[in-house]
């Protein structure tokens, strides 16, 4: 079979299996959750092993010693990846759940209904825990899924996709579900993108190479995680204390996750009072600044910013700092250099907090909090799939409810249009 | 100026102008839209002379009667553009409503906050009306428009936009909030289409041919509304009389509307007590019936259906007609042939209407009540710019609320995350 029929027979199993999930009962799906879940952690062994022939693969290879880390299952990854799927059978179901039901003046009811999207295409890197993750989200919010994991680590996804497929049939629901692309050829990914007829939504999960090649040859809508240039704005109505937690806890807490803070603005008439502190405790942090002239002016240590570190997303112990006029220049610094992610004010002024929140067009806008809460179990999903940076459909955290849409419903009398 | 370089200029000024709309208060949009409205009115004179040019144009490009129909502006006409642009005035405001506010155990409040999307492009043919529909629409949602009528009607659409504008600069907006494209150069919906840093979603209301092209070529995501094969299924337990009654006012009350059913499904244990009342309606009302052979076997003036008649969307007095098992099969038929738009069920069974409302994949399901009902207005969305068939972001008729999406916002007192 060739490449393109392969991915042609992954899609119409897919889209088959897609509805027998989409009218599963909670307690079936959830039967198949707590069955995988067990079922990883009494088959840590075999997963070890599996991932062990990954592992030297990528070693003969020559593979980056953080991409070995990111391939590498443990045992207590192992635990945490059984512990997770544990934890989306025990969230609320979100299939079927009836809103907004409404009388008109014609004598029906409109309401919506939550559904499921259909087919998943999940296109990640390396981390096998990935596969287990994603299939638990897609089966829970009643969609099929159609895995493409890293090559390097195609041993681990076939061993945790085949205790996927198994609780899948022990709770009687279809094992087509959750399929792992069996293949390491690289024209899959082309297929899987471009199968409009198959596939409702790909969901990327990776660097910025990967998003920008599928964003050029998608065919298929996607719930696409860019990058997280998030900004800290120090108002000059800022509390000093909240200033220092907040930039300290949003730029170091980890350096190399989506919601760290890359770049801080300060408004000119508190700068100097505001800025040696806190670049201060930065530099105690080991965090390299690169400020603007009027914060080199009052920082040391600062080197030159350059236009593109403010559109820069550091993923390491770098952040940029600019002095602005004020809330106008910062929203739109903001605005301009940003990736709409996450940003935050620090602020005890009510009026200018809140068109911050309004003005400022990002996924996550925050008033006095730490741009690192940005995050699905942070905000109370539960689980989440990405962080969309996209405007439509789904904004931030994407948890199952991302991964759901709603349709119309009419209940009606036997009543027609006039 | 190249087309690439006006264009480019169209999106930074559109870009430009959005950030303005979607700070701007209920007010200021209100009296931007009734200053259109009122204008639009006095200049009925200047928008027929405009259009009196498209038509003399067009009839000398030999353009067909339906689509110089189309392309007619007519005292009334105009009336009612205005009247509907007074009507998106009076529909609540979408932008800025807090919802969902929710206290974390971390201390932060979690919820949601409704934006506008930003810049919409919307490409449609002829019909000079859409002009002024999409412009109030994309107004009041906040979002600033770039608005690509068919080249027949340009001199409609300027007139039209230039009266769109000064209302826009009387309310103090600025006038770029909706700009129309002033080029019957084909090339600029290519560019339109794949400006992804200034255009954040198309909204193409055309024929299937439009958007197929757009459907290959985009680089932004669309709301698409594809076709419309709804369907009417008449359950064992239906009862006659609103079954004639939902069947003929889905299909005959008009022809050439999306939301005509074009397929008529009949349980077989009823098919012989249904099928023959139905089709002597259908043809006294000089329906075309085209059926399976157990339809022609009950139906003498019935036609053979082909394969390609249940997928096909007539818009024209012709209905395909199929006796099927029960639910199970028509809901596998539905989900097979049709256009996942708008289906309906008649049916006195509670747990079969349950399992039709949430099993079939359509935008719109209904319960003994006529398909003609899927439309932004009867749903009570005050207007709308299309029916999404689409699964994501939105399904089904998309107004105020469509064009806007939610932020996540984040109001917190310090807090940091440990």
């Amino acid at each position: 079979m060739d490449i393109e029929q392969y991915m042609q027979q992954v899609g119409q199993q897919a889209r088959d299996a897609s509805r027998a999930i989409a009218r599963a009962d909670s307690n079936a799906k959830n039967e198949a959750l707590r069955t995988i879940a067990t079922s990883i952690r009494r088959n840590s062994t075999v997963l070890l092993v599996a991932n062990q022939k990954d592992l030297a693969a990528a070693r003969t290879a020559g593979l980056e010693p953080a991409m070995l880390d990111r391939l590498t299952l443990s045992e207590k990854g192992i635990a945490s990846m059984a512990d997770g799927v544990e934890q989306i059978a025990a969230l609320p179901d979100p299939v079927g759940e009836i809103t907004d039901l409404k009388f008109r003046p014609s004598g029906i009811q409109v309401g919506k209904m939550r559904v499921p999207l259909g087919v998943i295409g999940i296109i990640y890197e390396a981390r096998p825990n990935v596969t287990a993750d994603a299939a638990a989200l897609c089966l829970k919010s009643g969609n099929a899924a159609i895995l493409r994991g890293g090559s390097e680590a195609i041993y681990s996804n076939r061993a945790i996709a085949a205790l996927v497929q198994e609780g899948l049939t022990v709770a009687g629901l279809p094992a087509n579900v959750v399929q792992v692309i069996d293949t390491i050829d690289r024209a899959a990914v082309g297929h899987l993108i471009t199968m409009r007829e198959f596939v409702d939504v790909i969901v990327p999960r990776g660097g910025k190479g990967l998003i920008s090649r599928l964003l050029a040859e998608s065919r298929v809508p996607m719930i696409q995680h860019l990058d997280g240039n998030c900004h800290v704005y120090l108002d000059n109505e800022a509390d000093v204390d909240k200033a220092l937690r907040i930039v300290e806890n949003s730029k170091t807490q980890r350096y190399g996750t989506c919601n760290t803070a890359e770049s801080l603005l300060v408004a000119r008439s508190v700068a100097a009072r505001l800025l040696p502190p806190v670049a201060a405790m930065l530099t105690a942090n080991g965090v390299e600044i690169r400020g603007c002239a009027e914060t080199r002016a009052l920082v040391n240590e600062a080197k030159a910013a350059s236009e593109e570190d403010y559109a820069t997303e550091f993923l390491a112990p770098i952040i940029s700092v600019k002095v602005v006029a004020g809330l106008d220049e910062a929203i739109e610094h903001i605005n301009r250099y940003g990736s709409h992610h996450t940003e935050t004010i620090v602020s005890e002024n009510y009026t200018k907090a809140m068109r911050f929140l309004r003005e400022v067009d990002s996924a996550s806008v925050m008033v006095n909090a730490s741009t690192r809460f940005a995050d699905g179990f942070e905000y109370g999903l539960g689980a989440e799939i990405g962080i969309s940076t996209d405007k439509i459909h789904a904004r931030g955290p994407v948890g199952l409810e991302g991964l759901t849409s709603q349709k119309w419903i009419v209940l009606g009398n036997g009543q027609v249009r006039s």
